[in-house]
């Protein structure tokens, strides 16, 4: 055995023997992924993936997404032995590795950097948060895409700044999942060269063997998509996985997908190739046997032998230093001949809008027939993309409807380029066709701002039931994505009940990290629009009407400004001083603004509160919430064309919440409405009623 | 021309001609796929569908799924021409046809039958609600399941009492949907030789080309799943469809995808083949121009030309009709020869357990230790499955973790039988592998249902998020399938935030029409699926812990009967004059539990109130929802290790709630749970700041 293969034999058991010693320890995990799959990732790692230890944030690094997510004590003995530096805010520490092996001994438990499943900013060298199998596969292709985009938008003759590739390990798990499906179809459509999955088959899932319920020709699939697909025939066969990486590599006109035959649990004796070896520790004595087999000290835990670290770095870590070091010289260079472009990938780096990117926000005149916010949110999404090119994004075939295209002649398609095809269809284009895969475009768009792209995502309301998985791992990460969801309740109209959303605004509002914004006129979407192009650590949903609202006049109304609060008074009586209180979002603000003229006229004092965020008015002090409203004031009334879930929490016990109980129907939007009693009258009704029930209450509870 | 051939033209043309005019008038809907795929329908339900109009709910009648839900115009016109007779307790009416030509005539309007997509028990003949794209191949595929499973299970020599075929139309967005992969790829594994989907292959998508984003190679992909695959070049060509459909039949050992090339809006001059044909109505013009081109009366509206009612009546009608009849024999002598499967198949009828069922419900001894809900559950759910033999269902590869296996000797696998497989795996088999495959799984279990069959469905509660759309829909249908969530809370403790649910409890909650139960220990899980069997009109999602909670001692704590009610008062102090109310659901109830002892031996008198279930306590009376909850009592605490979201309602604008702000951590459930607060000394400290704070404001309002 020549010296090379047995360091590098050494290298992938000593991967295997620290996963096993984690879940060991941790008495918890999932070790025989690991154990399959650790030639496979080492080969990647060691001879192949461009990637700098010393600065995991490198823009032109490759990418490598632990799509299976439950093998994560793979990728955390990887990052200690390649000694990956800790570069997130997240660590108090400066200088100190992503991963110790102090982290790897306290896998799974608390403050550790091992987590149970990979978690994005919490450890460097994580590409992505993953676990949801199918997510990260996903997420990958948006990296792939983002790769591709900054090479078309910002390479030039003599500067390749950007041609890194983008590689996922993945399950069984991922290959069933729909959400791959729709992102390899995609994939394959738009011929990502730089794009490899290694499928790691091990023919075992938690059921049992895959042949209970999995016996597609995977290869043929993906060939239908129109990959290019290689075998491995065995996991250990290093000179095999050298091949099909190279493969990948010379392979220029569409994706790669490596299909590794593994075993997993690898070299335990009673374990391998049983679904015992996926989620459960070896034990003390399996765990014996098998370093035993790998010719590891069965005795020593966390051991790493002399030489092993020093093999990851020197060859791996080396490699990436160079190019990382080379890329930074090119990058200065280019700085001096485009110093435009170099402002933008700067900004692109720290994750910040260009300045004066808010000089050209439109201001609506006040108009009483009014126009959809999808509308208005068209234009200011248009409006800010002229001064921002990495704004992009497009809907999962919806883009006539939720007015989400960019129309300016610079904005083409984001297609492959073909010898005769469109002029403006080609990797530097800023529309994207998602086609009719929800799930996969909110998990894409998420891979193209960890990529440093500020990623829009469309679709009606709702279809949010179809990606909440990937919504709900971008609130996780903390990123900046911007979900646009139209349609966005019963008004929508004939569609009927199967299109109108009545849970979503509830179920959505619930999730953390998350804002909801629901802007309630032309206005407010101006408004809305500027406070998420300031986000940096946390996705949005900004929901639009399909059906006009009027253009409210903010010269009797406050003006839109009030919408970074959250929540703020639109119309309150001359003294200040209501005797109830109106509370809507959205579309319903009109209602209540008329419901407030109405009241007005009959002497009654009411206050109009527009909501259109609950997340950013809970961000705001005790005082300002109060003033908005204050808790003296019982007599409220909300009002939305959604479930009633969750208002209480404004309305209190006593309040009266005007809402959804039911699905909806099916015919004109007004129809629809009025059926359900949305109208100024019945806002007017349930206003005298709040107002004499607190008066009588309190007169009760003072006589 | 033939006569036949000419009559069959004329039919086309009018269901043609009815779905323009029906868009027309309604100013809003999809009259495209219509026109392109009538003589695709025409061709099944003329020539193959066996269904009887007169008994549209006939139980071995072929399904036929209109997957391509938007195309609603076509179906109630073929609803309509067919004579399809009303069955559903929907209508109020006697003896009328389930879709009239005023229905038609009020398309997407209130009140009429002709919704903007097909709704489930609104519309007989509409075989599943579809309009989200992918479902409705998804339930078909259950569909398929169901038939199987009663032919192996109920046929006798003799008597091949089920041996119905499912057909589902679909377009391109049903096959770019991530859940047709899953379903496409489970019907292949399970060689499910009765189902056929129609792929009606128009080549446009809203935003235009399905080149756009579309360039899969459908047909190979297909077959990568063990599919037959058939192509009809063109939809207007009669034979090729007659011998696509017959190549189905001929196929006995795989499903078939039938590729039919077609032209959306066809024979209007200036639609035809473009995205405007899809969505929109033609306009007077186009439409006046269609019908000339078919040799209709271009100035005619909804014109039913004389002959063509008896034409589809004739032939279709008549052979449904006739299949029926001889069923309906069979089944006489099936039931004297086989009296008990008789009975079986009466109940499947009439969706009702047998008599009996609940005769084996365990009951749970006291024990401070307990079992996990999820274990407790499997034994109900097992002892349950022996007496009802339809009560059927599985894991998405979760099932030694959900506990949803069936153990009894009786339960085999449900798989395609193998002439050398195992002896209990075959199309009798009632435990299903769904694979990695949730979205599908939910759908599936849906379309099992909507054949008769009780459907159950498992995986952990964090993956609700990959199937709300198919759950959804089973809401709208009011369908009575089971979903089994567990792991339920933060509780589950080192996977981390990635597989720990925060909002999913009030995301399901905020759904109409779904009943949410989460029980707290291990009698009220045998209450709970007392009720859950007993419903017949709505789905039910049943949550569950990963870990042990005590089973409470029921001759100190009330019975565990009160489930039935949503929520019940578990414990009281004695004189029934409670100072707080201590307020949960599920493994937080022990909490409170422990909380009230600790607060009796102070001498504090609280309330324990176990919810678990809100819905069920809505649906109660106000006396009984007061007595629970005396209004007047505003010291409360409420405890959930889940979001607060929507908490509000129980516990007032002065209440308590503790919950979830964030998502979880990794590390061991109880360090978890510790971390975020869930301790009995928490809710014993908010007791008493409770009863503090509300006798100050007690005090300040009388004084």
């Amino acid at each position: 055995m020549s010296e090379q293969i047995r360091s590098d034999q050494l290298c992938i058991n000593t991967l295997r023997s620290l996963s096993i010693d984690a879940v060991e320890k941790a008495n918890s995990g999932h070790p025989g992924t690991p154990m399959g799959a650790a030639p496979t990732i080492y080969s990647l790692w060691q001879r192949f993936l461009r990637y700098d230890p010393e600065e995991p944030e490198w823009l032109n690094r490759d990418r490598f997404v632990l799509s299976a997510g439950h093998a994560s004590a793979l990728l955390y003995s990887l990052l200690y032995l390649t000694g990956v530096k800790a570069a997130s805010p997240h660590y108090e520490e400066t200088n100190r590795l992503a991963v110790t092996l102090d982290d790897l001994k306290r896998f799974r438990q608390a403050g550790s950097r091992c987590t149970g499943h990979p978690e994005y900013g919490w450890t460097s060298g994580v590409e992505t948060t993953t676990g949801p199998l199918g997510q990260g596969v996903a997420v990958s292709t948006g990296m792939a895409i983002a790769s591709q985009w900054l090479a078309a938008t910002y390479n030039r003759p003599g500067f390749q700044l950007f041609d890194h590739n983008v590689y996922a390990l993945c399950s069984d798990g991922d290959i069933m999942e729909g959400i791959s499906n729709e992102a390899a179809s995609l994939a394959g459509h738009l011929k990502l060269a730089n794009l490899c999955w290694i499928y790691d088959d091990n023919h075992i899932t938690i059921e049992g063997s895959t042949d209970l319920t999995f016996t597609e020709d995977v290869a043929a699939r993906f060939a239908s998509y129109g990959w290019n697909v290689v075998r491995v025939s065995d996991a250990n066969d290093l000179a095999l996985l050298t091949h099909a990486y190279e493969t990948f590599l010379d392979t220029h006109d569409r994706p790669t997908l490596i299909i590794v035959r593994s075993h997993i649990g690898y070299g335990a004796p009673h374990k391998q190739d049983t679904r015992e070896a996926h989620g459960e520790p070896l034990g003390t004595e399996e765990a014996r046997l098998a370093k035993e087999f790998y010719g590891c000290d069965p005795d020593k835990q966390f051991h790493v032998p002399d030489g092993v670290r020093e093999h990851f770095q020197a060859e791996s870590g080396a490699r990436g230093t160079a190019a990382h070091a080379a890329w930074e010289t090119l990058f200065t260079n280019y700085s001096g001949q485009y110093p435009d472009l170099a402002d933008q990938i700067d900004c692109v780096r720290q994750r910040k809008p260009p300045a004066g990117w808010d000089s050209v926000l439109p201001v609506f005149p006040a108009d009483a027939t009014g126009i959809a916010t999808r509308e208005s949110s068209g234009r200011v999404l248009n409006a800010i993309a002229e001064k921002m090119p990495w704004l992009l994004g497009g809907a999962a075939d919806l883009a006539p409807s939720t007015k989400t295209e960019l129309k300016g002649e610079f904005f083409g398609d984001f297609q492959a380029p073909k010898p005769n095809g469109k002029p403006r269809s080609h990797y530097g284009g800023r529309n994207f066709h998602f086609g009719l895969r929800e799930h996969a475009m909110c998990a894409i768009i998420s891979g193209m701002n960890l990529s440093g792209l500020r990623s829009y995502a469309a679709s009606f309301l709702i279809f949010t039931d179809y990606c909440r998985a990937a919504i709900r791992l971008s609130a996780m990460m903390e990123i900046p994505v911007i979900y646009i969801w139209t349609h966005d309740s019963i008004s929508l109209g004939e569609d009927g009940p199967t299109h109108q959303p009545i849970e979503h605004l509830a179920s959505l509002r619930a999730m953390p990290g998350l804002i909801v914004l629901r802007p309630a006129d032309a206005n407010e979407v101006v408004e809305a629009w500027r406070i998420i192009m300031q986000f940096t650590d946390r996705p949005v949903c900004l929901i639009l009407t399909r059906q006009a609202v009027a253009t409210l006049d903010r010269t009797t109304y406050a003006p839109a400004i009030g919408v970074s609060r959250g929540a703020y008074v639109l119309a309150d009586p001359p003294d200040g001083i209501p005797d109830v209180l109106l509370l809507s979002t959205g579309s319903e603000v009109s209602l209540c603004v008329a419901a407030y003229e109405q009241l007005k006229s009959e002497g009654i004092k009411a206050r109009v509160i527009s909501m259109p965020s609950w997340e950013l008015f809970e961000n705001e002090n005790q005082a300002y919430r109060d003033s908005v409203m204050p808790p003296w004031i019982l007599a409220r009334v909300a009002i939305e064309e959604a479930s009633t879930f969750g208002w209480e929490r404004y309305t209190g016990s006593g309040g009266c919440i005007i809402g959804m109980h039911s699905f909806g129907v099916s015919a004109v939007g007004k129809v629809v409405a009025r059926h359900f009693g949305f109208e100024p009258a019945h806002v007017v009704a349930a206003a005298r009623e709040q107002i004499a029930r607190h008066a009588l209450s309190n007169q009760g509870l003072s006589g």
